[in-house]
């Protein structure tokens, strides 16, 4: 194989969830194609890389130009709640279902012995500042349900500490919505039975 | 969502078998990687964008300054056989499995009412000057087992028609290795009965 062509193809292989399939599938069609495709994807991403910071404040990538992100400028997003989760992916999938509407707070990832991430690792130091200089009133953690999310929001809040008039809460375990008890595991069935409402 | 972020996952998002997620995941990972592999990823494939042609004889993609492909360079390929493929994807499946030396010819799809390709869009014209030229002796389809596919090869030894010592062949149909009969589908078990052999 040309070696043009298979280093190409190594880059795009190791992207994420895609391999060396993809890879070769991805760079036939974009070297196949005479519309232009591939120089304007590689224009992109140059513009992006060069261009994209994570938002000094929150850690949402946006426009190094603009300074903060846009959910930091957004005055209307102002309204007591900070929204704490572990990366920007989480962030898009929050803004996808429109169920909050407060401002973010990216930690960049979970406190966890397997991959060896410490809580110096993560951006949990700036928030009692953004607490207090923002007035925030709750503290919402979206923060995976597992065991390196569950200590990573105990660690933080241990952090933060007792502040006067901030409550935090976290989301709410269960039954997911069409969830068939047939199909959930133990642990998600006895977060449901210990948290389970009168009706 | 920033309109640079989001105009690059659409860009990622159209790319053969990916997705908005697919998308997403890869934009983050190139856009929050410190060592540089967006800029890398781009440049490289301006690179090659600018510099990857077809081979004028057979169709691989290769270096535009080296003229000729690395298989038509390479004269001992030059042994008879000419494997007449769609794309160059087969092309490198069976270089991979290295059971062919001799050159190929890619015909740059199949004939085919669904999607419009008819024979005057596909590589076919030059073949019988190919055959001539390179004193071939073996034309090898090695196409999709495939109504298209078989639609394609008679049409292509339509166009060659007869000439003197050049034999043609195609793949051999039946079951695959280590296949189950339970999984096989009718046709493939009918090939297998109508091409079984005595042992």
């Amino acid at each position: 194989m040309n070696p043009k062509i298979e280093r190409l193809i190594k880059q795009f292989a190791r992207l994420p969830r895609l391999g060396a399939r993809a890879g070769q599938r991805i760079v036939l069609s974009l070297l196949q194609d005479k519309t232009g495709r591939a120089e304007n994807l590689a224009n992109a991403l140059l513009d992006a890389a060069a261009t994209i910071r994570p938002c000094p404040r929150c850690g949402v990538l946006t426009d190094a130009d603009a300074g903060l992100c846009e959910f930091c400028r957004d005055a209307s997003r102002a309204n007591g709640q900070l929204c704490v989760v572990r990366d920007l992916a989480d962030v898009w999938t929050l803004e996808k279902s429109a169920v909050f509407h407060g401002r973010y707070h990216i930690l960049g990832g979970l406190i966890s012995g397997a991959s060896g991430t410490v809580p110096e690792d993560l951006n949990i130091l700036t928030l009692p500042e953004r607490i207090k200089s923002e007035c925030i009133t709750e503290v919402i953690f979206a923060l995976p349900n597992t065991v390196e999310g569950k200590t990573t929001q105990h660690y933080v809040i241990s952090v933060v500490g007792d502040v006067p008039n901030v409550r935090f809460s976290e989301l709410a375990s269960g039954v997911p919505l069409g969830g068939d008890l047939d199909y959930l595991d133990d642990g998600t069935l006895s977060l449901a039975f210990d948290g389970r409402r009168g009706v």
